[in-house]
């Protein structure tokens, strides 16, 4: 697909793409901090082992950036690893053991090709069971998007709706991997010259955007990224040591679901989502209309449907419609994925959870630039490992 | 090399052997415990994705073994994996989040042949440096043995008599991968009938055990092993709910150490673990002359004789000849790799730095049968990633 404007950090190897990530997140301290002061590096990261013959990932990491001898530690819980480092991160400061941690993830993808990576991501997938049957990752969240078309009377042209908004988002958002709206790469097709916003569903209806696993098709699937991200946490006694404006942790929540679909009792909506986000919300002691902002996991468009009900911002089945209605865009009641979510910012696996953390930061900060919402207090970040067997949610504010 | 007697899990898969060890554990709780009481499982793994072609692991561990819908960890670093989920674990509880936490390991490596795996271990090696240079795992510990020879005049025969003592404490551990002595090896070899104990030597100089990376040879190494391992913690307040006498954590320490060789200052000691000790003695309020036993990282031979050093249990240069004076062995002054080591216990990869963990509990409750070491009461363990990128220290005491 040559039409799009690719980010990619193809000449550079995870530890390069780190520690740039890394180095922003230590220039961006207001009162600034010296990289001594870190305690600790958690690291999320899917599987360097695949993609750059490369274990031990942490360690390395900690290396490159100059932060021997602490201790580093490397998380994989799939496309969930920077969520799941997150939490750990804020555990290993409230135990008290350390002040100052650095948590982030970096995924180099495209070293393989499509085929190889696609054989990686499968991995995520019980490979007893699901992927001797052929199911990637494609193709279970087609089967979760079917099931939903089917109980609530969904459909694909709300996806797309979402596959616009987040295009739309990222076309804002230098950092993001596509820089253009859906309606710009329509353009940039020959046959299609002249094409004005109305005709932006007919492209997506074309063979221009052919059918990954039906219903879903290439614009509503993330695309394969490469990238990092770096967040420093640091406990409330010594936050303002760093920042007279730091952004407040106010819950956390993880859980786990049965990895295969055969054991599932609904495929239209990601149990660990809803447990993770009692969790987070209890904690938090706020509820879903209390969220300004989120970013959830939108692998595939029909993921951010569910997402958006799963945490309560919308009645189960009324996700698709509310993204239609523009209740989720950048001046909606809820804005979704502002960063140009998986979709169009890129899925970086084991940097996405951090980056969506970042996003959070940037937004209620009021540094988002282009794409800078309104009188945001309180943001919510939502991570998924593969289809659903990890979640984890997050919730900050700005005090 | 059919002449060992291997205990290795042929037909099981990860989620099977993991699976048995949680099922142990959960058994052995004096008191009973109820297994909805775990508030969330860390895992040790290096690479299920290489060797099982599954990743999101601890997920699916965590819906094998009937712990939805906690959270479920996978942390990696390398052969220091579990001994990491450990530290993890500690923090977890110690945050307040949880108050029962599972941790453990599990790694199904003979799913793929001997070449196969050595590349898979050699990922834990710096891809960008020494891989291409050839170095994989032997070699490197081949380099810090001769450097160790070099230095300070030890030699091959002290790393035999490490062999033989893992080999003999094996022998007395119905769990190890070997369970028999070097001599009785020795005898099953046809040319080698009748043997005494005195041509042990002779047997490990011969071709029987050919050179590996000189100067460690078969009888250096550990083996390629399947295994898992898993620990019940829980905090101090609750402990007495699961049994009258349980073993307390009295400190931890982790560190990193640059990857490459061609960075560090001294290749005669493992920086990392300095750093772990130091910081474990501390908290442990002890010193070295104050462990009783102690499971360390001999993933070579001449890798027991730096732990010894450098967690100072003999001066630098000494760990070798102490070795070979028996001072290590079962009734020595301080017995170390009671169970056999990573030597002849064998080194499921992930779950390593947890059956560590298990060996002291086992001795310091008096349970570990024919190879019970007397009135220890201190017990430390110490667990490396590859060539000494990763070090975790843990100090244990029964009261």
């Amino acid at each position: 697909m040559t039409v799009f404007h690719h980010k990619l950090h193809t000449d550079k190897i995870s530890r390069e793409i780190f520690a740039e990530a890394t180095f922003e997140a230590i220039r961006s301290v207001d009162k600034g901090i010296d990289i001594k002061e870190i305690d600790a590096l958690i690291l999320g990261n899917l599987s360097s082992d695949s993609f750059e013959h490369q274990s031990h990932t942490a360690c390395l990491m900690a290396d490159w950036i100059g932060l021997l001898p602490i201790p580093s530690i490397r998380v994989e819980n799939a496309c969930a690893s920077s969520g799941v480092a997150f939490q750990m991160g804020v555990m290993a400061i409230a135990s008290g053991l350390y002040n100052t941690v650095m948590i982030g993830g970096v995924e180099k993808m495209t070293r393989l090709n499509t085929e190889e990576i696609t054989d990686v991501l499968a991995m995520g997938v019980d490979n007893a069971y699901e992927f001797p049957s052929g199911l990637t990752n494609p193709a279970l969240y087609a089967m979760m998007a079917m099931a939903h078309f089917n109980k609530f009377g969904s459909n694909w042209e709300q996806l797309s709706a979402i596959s616009i908004k987040n295009h739309h988002n990222a076309s804002l958002n230098p950092k993001a991997q596509f820089q253009s709206e859906v309606i710009d790469i329509a353009k940039k097709i020959e046959l299609k010259k002249g094409v004005k916003f109305k005709d932006v569903m007919d492209f997506l209806r074309s063979t221009f955007n052919p059918i990954v696993a039906y219903p879903l098709r290439v614009f509503d699937c993330c695309p394969i990224s490469d990238g990092g991200a770096a967040i420093i946490l640091t406990s409330v006694k010594k936050a303002k040591k760093y920042s007279d404006d730091p952004l407040y942790i106010e819950g956390i929540g993880q859980a786990s679901d049965t990895m295969s679909y055969h054991d599932r009792k609904d495929l239209t909506s990601l149990s660990a989502t809803v447990e993770a986000s009692r969790k987070a919300y209890e904690m938090a002691n706020v509820g879903s209309k209390d969220i300004d902002l989120a970013m959830v996991h939108d692998c595939f468009t029909s993921a951010e449907v569910l997402a958006t009900e799963d945490l309560g911002f919308f009645e189960k089945g009324e996700g698709g419609k509310a993204a239609e209605e523009g209740r989720t865009g950048l001046d909606g009641e809820i804005p979704i994925n502002t960063d140009g979510g998986l979709k169009a910012r890129g899925h970086a696996i084991g940097a996405t959870g951090a980056a969506m953390i970042y996003e959070i930061w940037k937004q209620l900060r009021g540094e988002a630039g282009k794409r800078q919402v309104r009188d945001a207090e309180i943001g919510l970040t939502q991570n998924v490992g593969v289809s659903g067997g990890t979640a984890t949610v997050q919730i900050f504010r700005r005090r």
